[in-house]
C-alpha cells in the first residue's frame, strides 16, 4: 500500500461518524509501520475522542516511530468549551515519526498551528494527500468553521420541464423512491432541513429521515406570520421539540404562544424589505446555535431568496424525465435579464439514479472554502476551471 | 469475427449515407465467405443502388453461397415511383446461401414478403442481428414508412430551472460550442428544422448547419398571420429557397404575395380553434411532400402545441448549469393537474456533454415504431420496462 490507499482509509474511517460529528469535522486516523496498519479510530461524536488520538487508543503495538495519516491537521489549541487536549500534543508525546494530512484545518484556533507545532518537535508533515477528497468530504465543516453560518444546500426535485409541482401543487411523486431515499441520506448528514410556509401547507412533510437509517435533523420552518396549521406533521410527535419556526415581528403573539405550549419554538428575526423572513439572519441564528449544515428543501419562494442573496453554497437537482408543462416553477425573479447575468454552478457533476438524473454543482468554490483554498491545488485548479467555463 | 460484427460493419456502412438517403433508409450490406468479407455497399441516396446491390457490385470474388449481412428486410416490390428493381430479386439470381437481416422493412409494400420471396428461393434468412441499433438508427424512416408522417424531434436547450430564455428573451447562449455543434449534427440528419414566429422574432437563426458539414435541411416557419419581418435570415440568402412558411386562411395575401415574390414558399392550412397554425395539418403536409423527419427547435408555444397534441417522437434536452429564474418557460400549459397526468418519456438516456447533460427520450415507442415493435423483441423489452417505470 502507498501513501493514498492509507489516507484513502482514513476517509473511510472518517465518514463513519457522517451526520454525528457536527459541528466537528469527518475525520479519521490511521497508524502505519513498515507498511502495514498498526492502528485505526475515527471521530464518532462532539465530546468524544478525536481520530488521532482513537487510533492509538486503538493500537496495540509501540507507536513510537511509526507514522500516522489523517484526513485533517491536528488540533492544537484548549479553548473554553473545547473539550478534549490538543491532539498535537499527544503526537509529539508519542513520538510519532511522520505525519500525513490531507488538508490543514481552517479553524481560526488551528490553521496551521498544528503541523507547526509537530514540525518544530521534529515530526516530519506532509500536507496534500487525497486533499480533493478530503475537501469534499467535510465541506459543510470547512465552511462553518470559517463563517459562523451554516453549509447551504439546496435540494429540488423537477421535471425535466423545471417544475417542481403542478398547477394544482401536486409534486407526489415527481421522483422515484430511490431518489427519495438518497434525500432521506442527505438530511441525516445535515444539522437540519428547511421549507417554506406554503410547502407545509400543499405537502405537509415530515422532514424526517425514514427511508434509511439515520440522525434525525431539525427541522426549520419559514412563516412570516405564523400561519402553519396547528395540526401540521411538523407541529406533532416526538421530533416537534427538534423544530423551529422563523417568523417575523409582525406574527400574532398568540399563535406564537400556542405553538410553544405544543412544544415546538419560535424564533422572531427582522423581516426584509419585502416582509420576508431575513435570510442572513436566519443563518446567523442557525450558526449560533451550531447548526453548521442546512438542507434547503424548498418551495420556490424559499429557492429564489437563497439564490437571488446568493446564500447557498450547494445544489442538488433530481431531473424526471416527466413534463409537467404549465405548474410551479422551481425559481422565481432573480432579476436576470442577459444569459451572462445566469447564476453558473462550479464543478457540476451528474449522476443517474435509475431514470432521473442528478445534478449537482456550487455556486462560488471560493465563498464556500475561503481560506481552505490555498491550500489545496486541486481546488485552485478547479476554481480556475470554473471563471474559464463562465466566460 | 462472428455474425454480430459482421451486422455491426453494415450498421457502420449504412451510417454513412446518414443525411442523404430521405426518404429512405439508412442501409449498409456485408458479403462474407468463409468468415472473410469480399464485398461491402450502402445506399447513399434515393435513385441510386440499394446497399444490397452497391454490395454485390463492389465484390470482385463469385458471390453465389456466399452469406449477405443487411441491416433491412430487402425490398421486394415494383410500384410506379420506384426507381430500383427489387433487391430480393437479385439476391435470388446471384445465389446467396444465407441472409442475415436486422428487422423486418414495415414498408407496407415489404412486410416481410422480400424474407419470404428469399425463403421461397430457398436461400436461408435469419432476422434479429443487432435489431436494436439498427432500430434507433432508422427510427426516423420506420415512423414514416408507416403512417405518412414524419418522425418529430423536440430540440430544447435549457437552464437547470427549465428556461428557454430570460424575461428579456435572451438565449445566446445557454449551451456551450460542443452542444451547439451538435445540433448543427442533428439538423444535418433531419430533412428539416421547424421554429414558430416567435423564435424567429427574438433570435432571427438561420437554422443551416454550419458548425459541421452536412446537407442544409428545409427551413419550415409557422407563422399565422405571416408577420414575419421582411429583413429576417430565413427569407435571405440562398437557403430561402428551401424555406417553406406555413399560416393560416386568416393571413393577409400582400405579404404573401412578398414572401413568395421573394422566393420562398408559403402554404396555407386550417387554423385549430385556438388561431394557431393546425399541426397535424403541417405534419401531413410535410409529410406529402416526401419530408421524412422534422426537428422542432422552438419556441415555447410550438413545443407546447407539439407536446399537449402528443405529436412528438423524440426529446433532446440540453441542459446547462446555470439559473435564470423567472423568463421564458421551456412548456406551457398540458392541462396537467395531477403528477400521473404528466408526459412521461420512454427509453430516457442521458449523456455528459462537457458542463451540460442531454436528456434524451421518446414519447411512445408502441406509437413511434408500431407494427415494427413485434419483430424486435428488444423493443417489446424496452416498452414493457416504460410501461412499468409509468405505473
Amino acid at each position: 500500500m502507498n501513501s493514498d490507499a492509507f489516507m484513502a482509509r482514513a476517509l473511510e474511517l472518517a465518514q463513519a461518524g457522517e451526520g454525528y460529528t457536527s459541528p466537528n469535522p469527518m475525520v479519521g486516523a490511521v497508524i502505519v509501520r513498515d507498511g502495514r496498519i498498526i492502528g485505526e479510530g475515527f471521530h464518532a461524536r462532539p465530546g468524544e475522542a478525536h481520530a488521532e488520538v482513537a487510533a492509538i487508543e486503538n493500537t496495540r503495538e509501540p507507536i513510537a516511530g511509526a507514522e500516522m495519516y489523517c484526513n485533517l491537521e491536528p488540533c492544537s489549541h484548549s479553548t473554553p468549551h473545547k473539550r478534549t487536549p490538543p491532539c498535537a500534543d499527544r503526537l509529539i508525546r508519542e513520538n510519532i515519526r511522520k505525519l500525513y494530512v490531507a488538508t490543514v484545518d481552517p479553524n481560526p484556533h488551528v490553521n496551521g498551528s498544528g503541523i507547526a507545532a509537530l514540525r518544530r518537535a521534529g515530526i516530519e508533515v506532509e500536507v496534500g494527500c487525497l486533499s480533493e477528497r478530503a475537501l469534499w468530504l467535510n465541506e459543510t465543516y470547512f465552511k462553518y468553521i470559517q463563517t459562523g453560518l451554516p453549509f447551504v444546500h439546496l435540494k429540488m426535485a423537477l421535471s425535466v420541464d423545471g417544475r417542481i409541482a403542478t398547477r394544482c401543487s401536486d409534486s407526489k411523486w415527481i421522483t422515484d423512491g430511490e431518489a427519495r431515499r438518497q434525500v432521506h441520506e442527505l438530511r441525516h448528514r445535515y444539522d437540519a432541513v428547511l421549507v417554506g410556509l406554503n410547502t407545509v401547507r400543499s405537502d405537509d412533510p415530515q422532514l424526517t429521515v425514514r427511508l434509511t437509517s439515520g440522525k434525525q435533523p431539525w427541522r426549520i420552518v419559514l412563516d412570516e406570520h405564523l400561519e402553519i396549521p396547528p395540526e401540521a406533521n411538523l407541529l406533532r410527535g416526538e421530533q416537534r421539540a427538534k423544530t423551529l419556526i422563523f417568523t417575523t415581528p409582525a406574527h400574532d403573539p398568540a399563535r406564537r404562544a400556542r405553538i410553544e405550549a405544543g412544544g415546538t419554538a419560535v424564533q422572531v428575526v427582522a423581516a426584509d424589505p419585502q416582509g420576508w423572513v431575513d435570510l442572513p439572519a436566519v443563518l446567523r441564528e442557525l450558526g449560533s446555535r451550531g447548526i453548521s449544515s442546512l438542507l434547503v428543501e424548498g418551495g420556490a419562494g424559499v429557492f429564489t431568496g437563497f439564490i437571488r442573496q446568493r446564500l447557498f453554497d450547494k445544489l442538488s437537482i433530481y431531473i424526471a424525465p416527466i413534463i409537467i408543462g404549465a405548474g410551479i416553477e422551481a425559481v422565481g425573479d432573480l432579476g436576470v435579464r442577459k444569459i451572462s447575468q445566469a447564476v453558473r454552478l462550479q464543478h457540476t457533476v451528474y449522476q443517474v439514479v435509475n431514470q432521473q438524473i442528478r445534478v449537482q454543482g456550487y455556486r462560488n468554490l471560493e465563498d464556500t472554502f475561503r481560506t481552505l483554498t490555498g491550500n489545496v491545488p486541486c481546488l485552485q485548479e478547479l476554481s480556475r476551471i470554473s471563471a474559464a467555463s463562465a466566460r
